[in-house]
């Protein structure tokens, strides 16, 4: 007989967790609602050629592909060497290539910029690992057509907004932009088909510092130069971390010759996100903290990217960033796109969250000698009045029978005999 | 390039239908949970092997499969002939093999009746017609652990009470017992290899009439005498139909010699279901119809069986019924088990409910020259007083702006200049 478990690193949700998950998912929807934007669902499979068409990232190696169907075995035997001919559909990846290929479906239908919500799941074949599923939640929001720093203002203040209404206040955004991190390699001498690999290096000093990332170049082979020039420029004594979030701060903690207009964005953004959370005048106080060498793993970033700390965990609780060259990979014409993502399986954790059911829940217990018709009476009474209501047989252990009602939020019971109507019921407190 | 629309026969939801359809499903949630059901959640795969497993029926043949990973050329080359060999999970194609996975794995954690909610896609690959889709969202309940009429009684009064609530109230419930059926055709002297396909005839009554089902039957070769007895039957002259759901109804229904036990099964239901709907002494007012030629597809059901039909519209608006020997194929032993499944992609359009959102949602419209920050800061006051607020740049055409807003739900709007503060910001009503 098969395992009744779940498929390897995909779960089940039993009430509890369920309810649970549900309540942090309806915080999720009606800040993110507040904030102007509309929820749109797309469905869990795309066109297999969609899934791997190279804006994916790694995720795309990850996909989960569906077999085509109607093949016999001669099929099969042709396919042998070109997959792509076994499979036409594919499990989503992410929640950002559908989202581009949905709008590019339906421009004419959405408002010029598009503020769109995204919470579902999506599948990847990860090794299973302790946090890591191969089924999970992405709870999503982007702003399709706004290339200036609106866009990327209102995304990171319905972040702040909605961790702050689950409890998780304190939030701080860090922020860059890629084309400051290519600018400041280019500063240095880093040839510019060496970028990409000097990038995944330096994605990786958090972990092993300064010293660990110029050794890990010099091992890559980079050009060496440049390497001494970076290497350099990492361990100078810095003062920018003491000023506030600004123009002052940015252009202290970048070499010379980053555009301005780079830097002119990330103003922007900081003082738009200032204005809207009140920050105080000297802008220390501004939930962002600029920081040139973040890097953020996906390809198809063009721009501004960002990332969430929060002081109560070393991980990242979500991120995001600009891809202003994918949608029109699928309308063939560009449209500025940013979007930011909070990673829902790392803060559904994290959340404590009361019982959203204002309503009395009562667990009403009988022996077996009660007639069906008198309980669904007394229970359709109790469902009238606003309860929730759970009818139980008795059991030898009703104290085990109680526990799981209360752990299953039920907050009262009684115990119901045979010829009972609903004024000879008076519920006691669960507890 | 490939399409940017969805796959064949999926559907993209749009944020007015998106909101439309999380309306009703909240209602559904709700109600299902006041009375006393828990929601749980499986994932979206299983094992290969499960889903197959002959518990599926017809269903089984529209499973996706998903292409099992890492296969070389020569595996490939290998499993051409043995198709499973290429896949080892799928894509559920309903939610009651999930369930009855689920209970298997998780029993000792679950309450000794376990009353289950999943609201949730399935997917089968159908042949696209109106009103079929690839991916669809079906909405079970189901009591797992209790084989007396209590089950069924609580299922369809949920159910009722969920309709009544999405404004769908005077629906009736056609039920039956597939031991009936049986016994029935028992009594006129169908073999018992015969009956599956007897019933499958059955099946058609409601479209092919009794002569039109003597005929099938007779080009079937079923039994001669079988059949002339069940024709003069079915064109007998009936007084049943006058006489309020129980015991006498079911009877006059039925040929002499199905078991008493059945029938008394189904007058327990009816009874507690009169009980809690308030139906009049006489039971006239009961939502029941016995209908002893229900058939219902699913080869699963055990027991009961039933059907939602509803005056406004001629085809069923769900069903559902007994299955007491599936979940003993997953566990070992058998716990008897019901289900009650509304069809929600048929109810969902029927369904009028007025917006849920009691605030305020207001559309700011700017200029060019409104600095992004005053944007940001008038857009937080706003939200903070309770209010959902979508930005806008004025366009030329600011009559279809406000209009979408409108069908987006926004129901205010106000003009925003340079230098305005809250209090400078009137908005007006929509529309």
């Amino acid at each position: 007989m098969a395992s009744v478990n779940p498929p390897r690193g995909m779960r089940d949700f039993l009430p509890a967790d369920k309810a649970r998950r549900e309540r942090v998912l309806a915080v999720i929807r009606e800040r993110y609602r507040a904030h102007g934007f509309d929820e749109i669902e797309t469905p869990v499979l795309e066109e297999h050629d969609r899934l791997h068409a190279g804006v994916g990232g790694d995720n795309e190696k990850l996909a989960f592909n569906i077999l085509r169907r109607g093949l016999d075995a001669d099929a099969v035997r042709a396919a042998a060497d070109d997959q792509a001919l076994l499979s036409d559909l594919g499990l989503r990846y992410d929640l950002t290539v559908p989202l581009a290929r949905f709008y590019a479906s339906h421009r004419g239908e959405l408002p010029s910029v598009f503020r769109s919500i995204q919470i579902a799941p999506v599948w990847r074949a990860e090794r299973p690992q302790k946090g890591r599923y191969r089924q999970f939640v992405q709870c999503d929001i982007d702003v399709i057509g706004d290339a200036s720093s609106r866009a990327e203002a209102e995304l990171i203040v319905a972040t702040l907004d909605t961790l702050d209404a689950l409890g998780l206040d304190g939030a701080d955004v860090r922020i860059n932009d890629r084309r400051a991190l290519d600018a400041m390699l280019e500063v240095f001498g880093f040839p510019a088909d060496e970028r990409p690999g000097v990038l995944i290096t330096i994605d990786k000093l958090d972990k092993i510092g300064p010293d660990g990332v110029a050794a890990e170049l010099r091992v890559r082979g980079a050009a060496a130069g440049a390497v001494d020039a970076f290497e350099a420029f990492l361990v100078r004594p810095q003062g920018g971390d003491r000023l506030p979030f600004g123009d002052a701060q940015i252009r202290a903690a970048l070499p010379d010759g980053v555009d301005d207009a780079i830097v002119a964005h990330l103003v922007g953004v900081g003082e738009a996100v200032s204005a809207a959370r009140g920050a105080d005048a000297a802008g220390f106080e501004v939930p962002l903290q600029f920081d040139p060498f973040l890097v953020r793993g996906m390809g198809y970033y063009t721009g501004t990217i960002f990332e969430i700390a929060h002081p109560s965990v070393s991980y990242s609780l979500g991120g995001g960033g600009r891809y202003d060259g994918m949608i029109g990979r699928f309308l063939g014409q560009d449209v500025p796109a940013v979007g930011f993502s909070i990673g829902f399986e790392r803060i559904v954790d994290l959340v404590t969250l009361g019982e959203a059911d204002a309503a009395e829940a009562v667990v009403l217990v009988h022996d077996r000698d009660v007639p069906v018709a008198e309980l669904l009476a007394l229970k359709a009474a109790f469902v009238a009045e606003g309860s929730r209501v759970r009818l139980e047989r008795r059991t030898k252990n009703l104290k085990g029978l109680l526990e799981r009602a209360t752990a299953d939020g039920y907050t009262a019971f009684a115990t119901v005999t045979a010829g009972a109507a609903r004024d000879d019921v008076e519920p006691k407190p669960l507890g």
